[in-house]
């Protein structure tokens, strides 16, 4: 039962992610989304898409990965996918920090199971990472468009930014790429994603 | 690209559950918990506690129904669970007729798979079922432990209430069933679950 003590203690750490929160809203905009919530969204996209994973890819590797990804943010909290490259620097040594710390809560040969399985998610080398990080880059950008623009308004992102960002999911996913090029160009035409500086005028 | 889209209107209608709130509040007690970040602590569960699953269960089954296990609430809210059986009756009906619609969003053959999913959770006959179903009982307690009672004492539920719901938990993993009566007993011990009319005073 020690081991099982190990288990339940790591669970009740893992409660502190739901006071985790995101530059995202809810789609009502009634509030910002915690991380844990957004790890249950990616988890329920990564069932609902599965088709869209790339042949071979083991579905229940990719969602364990997206249920355990944020964990690290108990200790390192959220960073705005578009802050800066030195801001980054700090927050990836922070998340690995954090990592060793949580996932060493866990009894062996556990602990260095599940921290395997978020390096994995971080190195997004295998499939399983690379449509799994596809999942975690699309889910913001479908409540920016449904929420009036959301986070690419707040933080005045401008399209060629976000446009970025696609080849991450077009490597895990290239039917969600294609479905990812397609939202941001629909942005731009409703005004609610601003288009490439010097972009010809819509 | 048609089936996509149907996939993403379900992937945003099921971000409403992220808006549906239990009973249980968080282990810091700042707030009740949603049904989305609750979804996201039991697929977790699942992750960490594998070894307790009956043998031959499916994770990957097990963790996909917890995923979808309260998505009917977006439609019929979360009842508590020592509610009196009427209401529970009505809850049961309303949340067939959530599952109806919400699954219905879905694509062919997906909705219906989906769905099956769902039912087969609700039935509890399978390995993955009872597994699955054993951790939704579990969490709320674990929950109770570290917030002074948490709900058994808000609602004033006798040990011997709590009890009759353990079978449940031992039929889906017999070691935490174990885990549950010792902690029944630890808490009418720490004087924060009330024991049973007419038990030994302790």
């Amino acid at each position: 039962m020690e081991s099982l003590e190990s288990q339940i203690g790591f669970l009740l750490e893992a409660d502190r992610l739901k006071t985790v929160l995101r530059q995202s809203t809810l789609t009502d905009r009634s509030r910002r989304e915690n991380s844990a919530e957004h790890s249950w969204h990616l988890a329920l996209m990564a069932l609902v898409l599965a088709e869209h994973a790339p042949p071979g890819t083991d579905l229940h590797k990719a969602m364990a990965m997206l249920v355990l990804h944020d964990l690290v943010e108990i200790d390192a909290g959220d960073l705005f996918v578009y802050a800066a490259a030195p801001e980054q620097a700090r927050q990836a040594a922070a998340e690995r920090a954090a990592a060793d710390r949580i996932f060493s809560i866990l009894p062996l040969p556990e602990g260095p199971t599940l921290r395997a399985l978020w390096d994995e998610f971080e190195e997004r080398k295998t499939p399983e990472a690379k449509f799994a990080r596809a999942l975690d880059r699309v889910q913001p950008m479908l409540i920016n468009m449904v929420t009036g623009g959301g986070t690419w308004m707040a933080h005045a992102v401008p399209a060629d930014q976000v446009l970025t960002r696609v080849a991450l999911i077009e490597d895990g996913s290239p039917s969600l790429g294609r479905y990812a090029r397609d939202m941001i160009a629909r942005a731009v035409k409703l005004g609610i994603l601003a288009p490439a500086p010097g972009a010809p005028p819509r």
